[in-house]
């Protein structure tokens, strides 16, 4: 089991690429690495890294270069994200995809062969270094894909499959170049309305069937904590009750799963409230079986002297904004370390909530996805459940119900929704 | 009469700010000297220096200082234009604008005073050089307040009137503050749009009443080559028209203009038909009375390996992408060398078309911008004239036409349009 922290550099958070200082990672580093995690994620920004379709600034995977270095230096491995893309409410869109160059991110052809280039030339860089835990596409980049984001490159699912397939193969194909173990991760990462709504050309299916492994991104404000509360079930189950669902779309039952990014947001939690959210959601979310790593955001606060970021993101941090280290983080930093001196096996639970995403003429079932949305028919269900046996169910959809799935995942009770 | 050249760097464009190379610069610089010149003008990258919206870069701002040195040791002055904002078709607009963050760029009260705090924070540091030419709010904003822009900041003239005056303020408080000569000019540029499309909250009097002086950019790809032919008398004396328009609208017959962009661009322009232009240009453009100079673009041709740029972008430079002399880049030298020797007073023609901005009853008369379009009826007669007398003719407006402002402007004959 992993367990890390997604890395916003203290100081000018992601805007320090463009005063890129090693003795300040350095030491933002060490003061992760006190809390007892063996991993960072961190983002490089695409358009400073790109700023020309064809320039990839050999200085700026450099700099990438050297977080990941100095990660180990300070005894943490790390997972590099390429596409960004989105982060904390602000996009880094490359001037050649704006405006009079506006061409869609994920169907034009020049573009993603650029997109490829860099993603190849990124993860090469990197791949041989040793603790190289893997390279994530991009920091949620279905958020481009779809509504609510205010100027969506609109695709159709395939276009959206299509995409996944040539970024994750341009990974792989760095990794290889570049001489990586095969042990690390190529990945997606995407926010949770590929969950939830039903409209997004990347949804579950994209989450469970590219890369290697499922990544889940676990958020309370999205209705989890207005539903339940902030220190509610669905809320400290949230991220619990998003493997399960990680799970129940994966086409093999051993594929791994990772909760690459869960927080405590302010906007929804009192700040005393927090120690014990990070807890329960720790220790719910170990129950879930092939659970590879829970990676938390975020290391340090962004600084309030930083304008326009949404409230809650000056308090996301384990540590604050010059390193201290907060309740949240403290309580993050003892759990951990209990976790990692006796963790039980997980034992997925026996008990399994039926997921209609077929009727009973195999037809797909209109709003399935909703259903599972916090509020959600489905997700009552399974808090229901959770509650009432004390664990979190696990999830099979109606399409892959056979007595053989059941048996492989270790179901032996299933619960369909009241009709 | 002051000659200078728009510097675009050689090797990465102005994507060398990422990678801000002093001894590149350097050379760059001592290249473009070699041309005769007294200065340039250079273009910061906007986002880069104020990557979020109260974090104004001191790395950044000290680079664009680095380069009003070295251009000092090459005997340079140097215009620095703040807001970029829009350069050869691409926008560089920070993340703090764009998608989540979109807000109008020019009558957000946020947007507005952080700014005017970027405008005014790069004209201090820039004051006190004693080879500062000027400070221009920044290149062409302009194009982003109205179609056909594919995203615009759509605003009311008055609007635009209240930005500039505040931007063209910040300059000035930075001037002030950074201790600059009284010389030093507070300026905005604007794309020809303003002079010719009636829709265009930047119009005429904006680029006539703000600032130090009149700024025209010249580009025949504007419709000019295609109505006249490349090297026909409507292009070849397209920046002199502009300049000629320019007095027109100035409600002060002292105020000096500055031809601050032309190019010959290869999408209307032949390469062995360059020479010419660039000379024909230059000497129809020093009849016009109060010119301030003429600074041309640009010093080095865009490297092919850089991708989505309009084709022309490749072959502007009088320089190539490697610091050699072009033969536009030659006859630009010679005739600048002649004209410094032996430049003859300007004298502005006697003669003056009338623009009827107004009709009988002292109503606006619609269309009367366009009319002024290369093609345009207001055009075509200016330009019937110039030939017909062998001299540009100037411009008188409707509004202003009387008999001590014909006077004052040395008109002693005035041509109306045909009816």
């Amino acid at each position: 089991m992993r367990f890390g922290v997604n890395y916003t550099p203290s100081g000018d958070w992601f805007f320090s690429w463009l005063d890129f200082s090693p003795e300040r990672v350095a030491r933002d580093l060490d003061r992760i690495a006190e809390l007892g995690v063996d991993h960072v994620r961190i983002f490089p920004l695409w358009p400073v890294i790109q700023p020309n379709r064809s320039l990839i600034r050999s200085a700026g995977i450099d700099d990438v270069v050297t977080v990941v270095d100095l990660a180990r230096s300070a005894g943490l491995d790390v997972n590099v994200d390429a596409l960004q893309g989105h982060l904390s409410s602000f996009d880094f869109v490359p001037s050649w995809l704006q405006t009079w160059h506006r061409r869609n991110l994920f169907t034009d052809e020049q573009v993603v062969t650029s997109t490829e280039r860099y993603v190849h030339a990124l993860t090469t860089a990197v791949a041989g270094r040793d603790n190289l835990m893997g390279v994530t596409v991009g920091n949620e980049v279905n958020q481009f894909a779809h509504d609510p984001h205010p100027d969506p490159y609109r695709i159709h699912e395939t276009e959206g499959d299509t995409w996944l397939r040539r970024m994750i193969a341009a990974i792989r194909a760095g990794l290889r170049d570049g001489g990586a173990a095969p042990s690390v991760l190529a990945t997606l990462a995407q926010y949770d309305a590929a969950w939830y709504d039903d409209a997004q050309p990347f949804g579950p299916r994209q989450a469970a069937e590219h890369g290697d492994a499922t990544v889940v991104h676990s958020w309370v404000f999205n209705g989890a904590a207005a539903v339940h509360g902030p220190l509610g079930a669905g809320s400290v189950r949230h991220a619990e009750y998003l493997l399960t669902l990680a799970a129940a779309w994966s086409p093999d039952p051993a594929r791994p799963s990772w909760l690459q990014e869960v927080g405590a947001p302010n906007n929804v939690l009192a700040v005393e409230q927090e120690p014990e959210f990070v807890e329960r959601t720790l220790r719910h979310a170990m129950d879930v079986g092939e659970l590879l790593g829970v990676t938390w955001w975020c290391s340090h606060d962004v600084p309030r002297t930083l304008a326009d970021f949404p409230v809650f993101e000056h308090s996301l941090g384990l540590l604050d904004e010059t390193g201290r280290l907060k309740p949240s983080g403290r309580r993050f930093a003892e759990v951990v370390a209990d976790l990692r001196a006796r963790r039980p096996a997980p034992r997925p639970a026996s008990t399994a909530v039926v997921l209609d995403d077929i009727d009973a003429t195999g037809s797909p079932v209109p709003g399935h996805r909703a259903s599972c949305a916090p509020g959600g028919s489905f997700a009552g269900t399974w808090l229901r459940v959770a509650e009432e046996t004390g664990r979190g169910p696990q999830v099979v959809l109606r399409s892959r119900y056979t007595a053989e799935h059941l048996h492989l995942r270790g179901i032996t009770e299933t619960v369909d929704l009241p009709a």
